[in-house]
């Protein structure tokens, strides 16, 4: 993939005169290097001595220099910049340590090819619209997207634009990118079975944010475990991947189903909500009722009992997205799909 | 404040011919609208019927129209975004919710004045060299900083700059800025008090990210609260707002005076930690040692008993600082300190 129409740049005329701007030459003559210095100086290239930093450093203030990347990134077609975007960031940045860590995973593999993260957020109808004026507008030469939702609208932008995108999951209605995926359809089957060889009879789950792929996959591989012993009116869904999410419907598993003596929640998150919820009822993780989670984030390790999960390795699904992305920056082959591993964790919850 | 100095828009010629780039005028034909309704719409302005939104849209993917928001904000001399630096992300993405919620404050006001959040995240020498020239090059119009260290390389490149900003906290060498803060100090100073009246005669503190503003003073107001009681081996500093942070030194301090029967942590996720090691040391909260924090973030709702803590407003030290910043680029007046409300909230830890 490349950049959408390559285009001629135009002259542009401004309204009023202004001052001159000061250049690389005004720089060059106040520090007392050449030009090609000040020039390896402001496309941050090594071979800089601290000694000519310094002095480009003070004339750049006495001349009142702006090194002017945006004209550069006009004629390069690029900003050295990649988008993160987010959505759902009050339960991503509040309840979900995994965000953090696939946001400082990509981070680290974009710093080391020199380009700079811009996380974008998405949290209401007039954020897609800027967010999509704003990917148009060449500030960033490439996009990570994670928990989009199916047939998002941020999708259908990154694709009309022909930007250079990697997925973390895979969203119905994003298929011409690239993506990077665990199994959660197996890891889920995994874990169910888990539990269920632990004796239990009456297993539910607290099914989250169906609408994504993670979400729906997560049901799909308990269902698939139970086999004929899955019983809808086990499965409880919640609109987020969130603690209190988890703490409501276990409550409502609770009033339903009373005999309910195991629960695959869809997240860490859901899972200590849950077991709060089965605390303030008066039932003993695990005695009474075996609780396993997803994710194997912060959560897990701060829940009484230890919470078994399946462990995804969140900065790896972010590292290997922006691998993604500056694979098609360099002119490599088109979309690919990465799965990474994942394995179950089993601690003392279940 | 302004952007540093305007500078002349110089024609720059590209080494190839390239096709030629549809146009405004192009889009307009094939929509069926006029060229003033497709610039509104490429400007984000309101009063495009749906219709017409629609058609003009159809007509960009049909033409391969990009709007050249990059010429247009050499011209006009913005981006129309605004950056939003993070240092010390791990402790913040991971450990900290706070900082999800001053980032979601700061999006909604900048959403609501139509300007696009670009979250840069410092992690690392590179990152600040990388987001200084990032900074430099007009991609952000202005940025909002937050758990800047004193004398952060950030501050100075942003001070060079002349770029309008707006800090959460007051880091010392930061001096030209606007400001957002809470009363750390006086805020410590009355949570530790409240403390004392309980009666415990041994308080201790496990201080945090002392070369912070927000770490100093709460260490300065513990040590004011306690006045001639003040004991300076009941102090173990730790470098992160962090639950591990937390756990180990309530560990140290245990060891070293094993009297202690009160605890101020310097943030909820501290405390959390302290009280995971207090519970491993078989020391009960509260009736043994009294344990208070500071934040009112979601960990302080999840300990068990629930933590007496200070609240502070996240999400309002997030818009406020959008706010000066959108001040700034409005051309009001310069430097602004803004202090909010905090209040102490007392439940079951102490």
């Amino acid at each position: 993939m490349s950049s959408a129409s390559p285009s001629t740049v135009s002259l542009v005329t401004t309204p009023t005169p202004r001052p001159k701007r000061a250049t690389v030459h005004d720089v060059a003559v106040e520090a007392g290097v050449s030009r090609g210095t000040v020039s390896r100086y402001v496309n941050g290239e090594r071979y800089v001595s601290a000694s000519a930093r310094e002095a480009i450093e003070a004339a750049i203030l006495k001349v009142g220099y702006v090194p002017n990347t945006a004209a550069r990134n006009l004629v390069m077609q690029r900003s050295q910049a990649v988008g993160f975007i987010v959505h759902e960031p009050h339960s991503l940045f509040v309840e979900d340590p995994n965000i953090g860590e696939i946001l400082l995973g990509a981070n680290t593999a974009l710093s080391e090819a020199d380009y700079q993260m811009a996380v974008l957020i998405v949290d209401s109808e007039r954020d897609t619209e800027r967010v999509a004026r704003y990917l148009s507008g060449g500030l960033v030469d490439g996009v990570i997207i994670v928990s989009a939702r199916a047939y998002d609208p941020i999708s259908r932008v990154v694709e009309r634009l022909n930007l250079p995108a990697a997925y973390v999951g895979h969203p119905p209605g994003a298929s011409t990118a690239s993506f990077v995926t665990i199994d959660n359809r197996g890891s889920a089957r995994a874990i169910t079975e888990r539990l269920a060889a632990t004796g239990r009879r009456r297993i539910g789950m607290i099914a989250a944010a169906l609408d994504r792929d993670s979400g729906a996959d997560r049901l799909a591989g308990f269902t698939e475990a139970l086999g004929d012993r899955f019983d809808e009116r086990l499965v409880e869904p919640v609109a987020l991947y969130s603690y209190s999410a988890g703490r409501d419907a276990m409550q409502a598993l609770l009033e339903r189903a009373p005999d309910v003596d195991g629960v695959f929640a869809a997240s860490d998150a859901v899972a200590a909500g849950a077991m709060e919820a089965l605390r303030a009822a008066g039932r003993r993780v695990p005695d009474d009722v075996g609780v396993v989670g997803f994710d194997d984030s912060a959560w897990a390790k701060r829940t009484l009992p230890g919470l078994s999960t399946v462990r995804q390795p969140a900065a790896g699904l972010g590292r290997q997205a922006a691998l993604l992305v500056l694979g098609q920056l360099r002119g490599e082959a088109g979309a690919q799909e990465v799965q990474l591993e994942s394995e179950v964790v089993w601690r003392d919850s279940a």
